[in-house]
């Protein structure tokens, strides 16, 4: 099976977004020129897991940012036809995180990025992600969307790694325990 | 007025406890031999504030752990006995953030240490959290005691040092910005 990866900025208290999807938080002049390690993490990665919120919040962008095949896992979604200038880079499909692994798994995939709250959330429960790459913006936002999320017991990482960067961003790696 | 410190693990998830106030999670034998500098924080501060929760959790440990003195804000313990163990330790009020700072200037305190959820949170949205000392916990719990709240604004932060330890737990130090 493949396995997950999570690269990922949230605010101090632990949000993605706010509300209404907005990001502005998150983009700060002081990162110009900062390397986050985005670019490496991605060159490693085969395919990309996300649900319709980030899909669609990618979709706003100017250009499609990915040059790996995106699978988007939504129920409403899953059926319908992918915008022509998609074409051969995402698929719509309603499945399970594991389906969608093991649909990965057959076409090639070994590294998984997952991405979006509920998302990571649904994969973490599965026992799906191998290792998180958590950034911490450092404001409080008090209301949004969340990283996080129920998950019916603990679940434990091994830290490997800790970068603060000038900016204040302040980047941790972790590796699912056991 | 005096300056409020916050010095407070969470796990990844940003809870404080489990739901039932537990903090198995928290205590690891990971830990032993590790200082994380709270004996060192606690030597620099003048008072404590805490709420009734953070107040009745410590309580229950087998001693009284501070030596400074404590005021516990809460309704519904103001005007009750302070039991007599705890006489000239502990004081009783129901204050806002702000008249609690103004008592404690009146008493001496320059930097008092804010504790617990609810109480940081509301010290937070009043503008009188000047630094916070937050360790994250390798560990999602999915559920318990948020750290932080709703603020009704944002609230920027500088980032002035992290430190990780071999435990796992990752220590990070922020200054209210501006």
């Amino acid at each position: 099976m493949p396995t997950g990866h999570v690269f990922i900025a949230t605010s101090l208290d632990g949000f993605i977004s706010r509300p209404d999807g907005s990001l502005d938080w998150l983009i700060s002049p002081d990162h110009a020129g900062e390397d986050h390690g985005y670019d490496a993490f991605m060159r490693d990665i085969d395919a990309i897991v996300m649900g319709r919120g980030t899909y669609e919040a990618v979709l706003a962008f100017d250009s499609w940012p990915y040059s790996k095949p995106v699978l988007v896992l939504s129920k409403r979604l899953a059926g319908t036809a992918v915008p022509p200038a998609l074409h051969g880079k995402v698929n719509f499909a309603d499945m399970t995180p594991q389906a969608a692994m093991e649909h990965l798994r057959q076409q090639g995939a070994s590294r998984v990025y997952v991405d979006g709250g509920p998302i990571v959330q649904a994969f973490l429960r599965d026992g799906l992600i191998a290792d998180m790459v958590v950034s911490r913006i450092p404001v409080l936002i008090g209301e949004g969307r969340c990283l996080f999320g129920p998950t019916g017991r603990d679940i434990a990482f091994s830290h490997a790694k800790t970068t603060a960067f000038p900016s204040g961003l302040v980047q941790s790696f972790y590796r699912l325990k056991g």
